[in-house]
């Protein structure tokens, strides 16, 4: 990473966090030179860099100031919940969503879905095309089981930039992080056991608890700090809990980075009370932050965490490339895998192995990262506007996903009805819990370059939110 | 199909189904001309055909004989089976199998892998480099849940073959047939249910009934006819069967294709004892006669039969594209399909499309046909020749895997250890088993092309079981 690269990371999380109010003065470029001991053109860089990214504003003569408050909406509540485990429902209307697939007329913002048109792809394909071109009949043999070494070597290595020590021969290519998931849930627990997690929480690793036969435990979780140790804690005192399933870092839907204090003390829990953790990382590269933040799993010194992600977020979904780091658990996850889908496809491993193994893979992290924060606030910006008034927003710090909280007594399931014939869809909030809560909830995906197409379906889901909401003798 | 080909597979099984026996004289290119009503060129060429494949000898101003018969190995013994429900085992010996891929010192005979270097496949991998030179964003994006529309049509279309009724929307597209099959399992069965197998039965779908907690009851299976209709309804009286799991053609390990009355028979079994079917055609497009033979789900009439296939044994296994007709349980295999992998990859499936709509299938598949037949003969040959005296095996009536049979005191896991240090690999029988029977067992793949260094392999695995047999006090 560049040096004026590294310095506006450094300047834009210490604005992001508040260090500097808006508008207060930043340093000058001059002393920021002598901190930092580096050129006052590399200041001047980052500085324009931050300007872009709209954390910095120049004023003639006097230098740059943080920019005056942008108008917030608030943070999405906590729930509470009712703390006993529960079957899992609301599979209708999953099904619903991943059934969509991208049509010329429909504003998509409901699915988990990263920019793939990116230019800075390119590599990837033309590494595909070429596997292909020479007909390298090797690529459309059975891999073995473990998968490609060549990608194991490079998620190793990417793994060090979250604090973890794994060598290839510690990771498992699997078919998407899905399957990663879904075998880490087969190889700690049976049917019938409760597994605690997150709400709201990722549809698909509930859906796999429900179609393998686990209880879900909804834990309290926080828009900024996670998952709630305390409620945890009561929780494992209480249940014969066996696994604990998070997405600690760019959470899916909530989009905040469990602060690394937390990220021990929940380990801390799992070891005093014997239970695994299941940790989702899909998002992580994606964070705003640099350097990325750390894993549960980097602190991990017994094998219980079963590190899950996948190249479906920072790089592409159809490639089905994902991986894990099963600890302790490895026997039986491959054997999980094996009957899942035995050995993934070879030749898009191949291709990620050579794009990471060129260089291409940070680069293209770096312009996604800086592409879905410019999102966010975007997103963020069009909710206040659009939105009734009093909808809540997270604040993601990573990823791409914005979670919109509305009035309780506000149902997306009509919202998303009335949507239907106005070319938007979007993720209804009853999906991302065991028991259908946050039917006043939803979530919209900020990956695309904005459009004008865009902000208007995104206006249309917040008037069609204000039509809903006059009451119906009006 | 052109004439002179049809021609060919007409008078090619009658000879294969005895009709004619070793020595006999063939009928003359005149009478065919007439009987069939085609050219005397057409018959020339369909015996020349008949030539190459080793059916039909020209013996000068005699015509075509009959060539004199082989010496064949017997058929393989029908195992006696204790009849009880029990939990699977040998996992070990199946990850050393899988954990395999391809190495340039070490002749595979082991693994269920097709001859994947036929030019017959160069279109496929054409469309691969083109979906990804044009860097077709669509194709690297998630999708559908049930799989691409385009592959759907397709799969429905050659469904016809098997005399199958199904539309694009009865086909759910999966991550290779070894996700089919999990899938159906998990749609049909809890776990501790009891499942009746074929015995020997394919070890990928035995290790999934394993890991998701299923018993399997392996049901005494005939090297030509297939499982016994009688074990199988002794059993169905006598245990709450909830699945009968079998591959009617082609099957794997065995060979044989079941008598279209048999596959009606077992059918009426399941309906009276109302169980569902999981039918794994994975082979039957590789059937050497013609045409290919029907599936028991082509006799479905209440939807029980789940039907399980891929183009990996056709095509290439790297693809990892498969399908099923999951009949009535497909709102339950859509979940399990869901949570197992979400949805397949898409650029594979756009491929495989355009390889079938551009018509490359059906050529191709007759080109693998020919050449298997071959490798079969020639297989079959060297295990006459080189194993020990006493030996049986299979006779395969499609596919490329052929079932060995040593003396029953022998263990193919020495054997196996033995062929360590010697540069080959065979698949062992244990694994075949759902509790370790078939010791003296072993299964060899001939799809590659034949090469002397094949023929030095399986020389060297004869000679090792040779070896093996002698009295060790010698």
């Amino acid at each position: 990473m560049t040096l004026y690269l590294q310095l506006a990371e450094t300047l834009g999380s210490r604005i992001e966090q508040g260090l500097y109010r808006p508008g207060d003065r930043l340093p000058s470029v001059r002393a920021m030179s002598i901190e930092h001991g580096v050129s006052l053109s590399t200041v001047q860089q980052a500085y324009r860099l931050l300007e872009d990214r709209g954390l910095a504003e120049p004023r003639p003569k006097s230098g740059y100031f943080v920019p005056a408050a942008r108008q917030m909406p608030p943070l999405p509540a906590i729930a509470r919940l009712a703390q006993r485990p529960v079957e899992i429902s609301q599979w209708e209307q999953v099904l619903a969503l991943v059934s969509t697939v991208p049509r010329p007329d429909v504003v998509q913002l409901g699915r988990g879905m990263p920019d793939i048109s990116s230019p800075s792809l390119k590599p990837l394909t033309r590494s595909l095309a070429r596997l292909n071109r020479h007909a390298d009949a090797r690529a459309l043999a059975y891999d073995g089981i473990h998968g490609s070494p060549l990608l194991r070597e490079e998620v190793a290595r990417l793994l060090v930039d979250s604090g973890c020590r794994a060598t290839a021969s510690d990771v498992v290519i699997t078919t998407g992080c899905h399957e990663a998931l879904s075998v880490s849930i087969r190889a700690v627990c049976e049917p019938g056991d409760i597994v605690a997690v997150e709400s709201p929480s990722f549809h698909g690793a509930m859906q796999s608890l429900k179609g393998l036969g686990m209880k879900a435990l909804e834990i309290p979780t926080d828009p900024v700090n996670g998952i709630s140790l305390e409620a945890l804690e009561l929780a494992l005192e209480q249940w014969p809990i066996k696994a604990i399933q998070v997405t600690p870092n760019c959470n899916n839907p909530l989009g905040y980075i469990m602060p690394e204090s937390r990220k021990r003390a929940l380990l801390a829990l799992a070891q005093r009370y014997d239970v695994a953790i299941i940790e989702d990382d899909v998002y992580g590269d994606l964070a705003y932050t640099y350097p990325r933040p750390r894993t549960i799993k980097s602190y991990d010194d017994d094998g219980r965490v079963l590190l899950c992600g996948s190249f479906s977020k920072v790089l592409a979904p159809g490639l089905r490339i994902g991986w894990m780091v099963p600890g302790r658990y490895a026997d039986r996850v491959l054997h999980m895998k094996y009957i899942s889908t035995g050995a993934s496809a070879l030749q898009p491993q191949l291709a990620i192995a050579e794009f990471i193994g060129n260089g291409h893979y940070e680069p293209h992290l770096r312009r996604m990262r800086a592409q879905y924060q410019r999102g966010r606030d975007l997103m963020i910006d069009w909710v206040a506007r659009y939105f009734p008034e009093g909808t809540r927003a997270s604040r993601p710090q990573g990823g791409f996903l914005l979670w919109v909280e509305l009035d309780e007594a506000f149902d997306t399931l009509r919202l998303d009805k009335a949507l239907r014939n106005r070319g938007v869809q979007v993720a209804v909030g009853c999906i991302f819990s065991a028991s259908g809560k946050y039917r006043n909830c939803l979530r919209m995906n900020y990956a695309a370059l904005p459009t004008p197409a865009i902000e208007q379906a995104v206006r249309r889901v917040g008037e069609s939110a204000c039509e809903l909401l006059e009451p119906c003798e009006a």
